[in-house]
């Protein structure tokens, strides 16, 4: 009697995005005039940048001929992805990080979900609240809690409250955790962790033997030049954290699909048995057992990234973003509204007004202005009385988008 | 304390092909002026069909413009990719498959590892012996098997031996089995199974209640027309079976990655308190929240297969291939070898000559003709005293490796 996993029964309905794609979809049946502009999932809206587009062409051209064809690449990714990735985004840094400690994948939420295959279910992971589902998700899935609370909190994990109270920085653990997920700049909430607080994580992940799932893939949007962009940045970071990364919010990859996440070699945990092991070797089995490497022409891709011209027009790229953010952020503040993030991060989190709950916001802003956010409490109770805007969208929208709200808080 | 994933201790060294890897790169490396010929990994050689780099092209200039550029896509696969699908693949013989039971997929790897999430850890497992190594890894690593014995073979798991005895055809299981993994045509071994066959393994399944997971990844090289291409071409298969398919070895998709899995809606598993779930609602929430799409342009690239010049491209290089097989197969029989498979397959299954064990035969190869294959043992215990020869090369090399095998056996 072939038996399903129980654990996938403990989820609560629909991973918000589908929620609100399933509201959105009931509402523009029944108003097929209303013009919906879409604040709501973080995806990207413009063009790939020139020198990926004319890399990813060449590559296309590669595999049209058999003298430079490419059929199985490594698992890993080509070293020529690699050695961009170690080289850009960790050595020019500082960061202690090799080639070989970067593993190319097809996205960060696959990777972060994948990741759990090679710790043990006895682990006691700790998330941020709000948090990005797929963290929770993969671990309800994988049976490493009970069941949700009326609060949508699921027994066995350890929640860290993020809220306006403490800046959206969360506090230390005060029990023992083995697991820490952190995503710096935050998606929901925009906020950034500063060096002393990211050495206090690394102190205390070190102290107590735990592993810190560190979630960069906002990495591109910092422009405060004392924040850390990677967390090898900090002393001891090597012992005790993994690092994802994406190209999906700089290069625009959403739809091409590349990230990639980094094992550093002297990373290790414990057998049941007390027995010390290498991280690094069981993440090697599962990403060549599980995975088969990432489309040829999109690593060709990738890579042009780097390049001198792929940099600048990604930096223009994020700068285009940034400004949409700014405008929002600055937008709603001056009509009204508290907001939060938007500087160094493309969301904008924003208090809701009058009390309202958050998915009461998110109706509101739909029937009213015909605006399409996210609803800070799908990113965990927390997050409940607040609101996600994302900066992920043309200018003409963002700025029809603060005229709507504008009025409607009047 | 951070706990690694115990059943991760179990698994045997090395991966198959990375033990390949090593062999020869010690070889080439004290003999570098050896030509070796690689007949191991099954890597298609061929470029890419001109209808599909065309398709290719055309994708990655729509994501140069904002007007047309593509963010996240369904993580499903688009709507054009899973008609084509439906319609080719399996309407258009009779099967009653709709596009919304296809789960487009970056690799068939992938899926047949990843499909054992959502199954619970205490399904009785089968699996051919010889078998493709990942079937049996993946059910190490999440824990369904103990440990290895000296042949290799793990506690827990049900194998079925496929000799020359039983045609290579496995016989059904003696004991209760829920998980039932086959794979036609064979990756190893190049059989088949007919229809006949497949009824009883259907009727077996759905009278034990049992699941069938049907690797087709090698399905365009039927070319006996009473073969079945699609376990759901059996009535009643749509209870009991998934299946999963790839462009890897049809349409050279082994570096452009695209696979795609069937889940019917009216397959069943029972909960642990005995209660009857769909399984398609459960493969849709791991496939949503553990994996994003796959790349657009290769997507577009993917169905590009399905026009007619796709297919008349994508014949003409299955059967070049299947051609190789027919001189690799009959020349080798006419060395003295005795050879199976290669007909409706890509793989020549040979029976070592002299009573050499798999091993010994591969560095007979290697060292004496430079030729690499695959040992027949690293694909399970009854694949000792076999050697598997892979179709998936230019004319040239398997024309020479021919008369070097020719010249070794003489």
């Amino acid at each position: 009697m072939a038996r399903v996993n129980d654990n996938y029964l403990k989820l609560k309905a629909g991973y918000l995005f589908p929620e609100i794609g399933r509201r959105v979809k009931a509402f523009t049946e029944a108003n097929p005039s209303a013009k919906v502009i879409r604040l709501g999932i973080g995806d990207v809206t413009e063009p790939l940048p020139p020198a990926i587009v004319e890399a990813m062409h060449k590559a296309v051209d590669e595999l049209a001929k058999r003298e430079s064809f490419k059929g199985y690449g490594p698992e890993q990714g080509y070293d020529f992805l690699r050695e961009a990735i170690a080289k850009n985004d960790f050595q020019a840094r500082g960061c202690d990080i090799s080639a070989d400690e970067v593993f190319v994948s097809d996205g960060s939420k696959c990777d972060t979900g994948n990741i759990l295959d090679i710790f043990g279910l006895d682990n006691k992971v700790a998330v941020q609240d709000p948090v990005y589902p797929v963290y929770v998700d993969t671990n309800v899935m994988s049976g490493r809690t009970g069941e949700a609370d009326g609060s949508g909190r699921y027994a066995g994990l350890v929640y860290l409250p993020c809220t306006a109270e403490n800046n959206f920085s969360p506090s230390l653990p005060t029990e023992k955790v083995d697991l820490i997920y952190l995503c710096s700049p935050n998606n929901p909430t925009g906020a950034t962790l500063n060096k002393e607080t990211l050495v206090k994580w690394v102190d205390f992940a070190k102290k107590n033997d735990a592993i810190i799932l560190y979630d960069a893939a906002y990495e591109a949007y910092i422009t405060d030049n004392s924040l850390p962009h990677s967390i090898y940045e900090i002393p001891g970071a090597r012992e005790c954290a993994i690092e994802f990364r994406s190209f999906s919010k700089n290069a625009g990859f959403t739809g091409t699909r590349c990230a990639y996440t980094v094992v550093p070699k002297t990373l290790t945990g414990t057998t049941s048995s007390g027995e010390r092991r290498e991280i690094y070797p069981l993440w090697m089995r599962r990403h060549t057992t599980k995975f088969n490497g990432v489309s040829y022409p999109v690593q060709v891709g990738a890579a042009a990234a780097y390049s001198p011209a792929g940099k600048e027009q990604i930096a223009k790229l994020v700068g285009f973003y940034l400004e949409n953010a700014r405008l929002l952020r600055e937008g709603l503040q001056a009509a009204g509204l508290t907001v939060f993030g938007g500087v160094n991060a493309p969301y904008i989190w924003i208090k809701t007004p009058g009390g309202q709950t958050s998915w009461e916001f998110f109706d509101t802003l739909l029937s009213k202005a015909h605006l399409v956010g996210t609803p800070g409490s799908g990113f965990g109770s927390c997050g409940e009385g607040y609101f996600r805007l994302s900066a992920f969208n043309s200018r003409a929208n963002i700025e029809e988008a603060l005229s709507r709200a504008t009025k409607l808080l009047k």
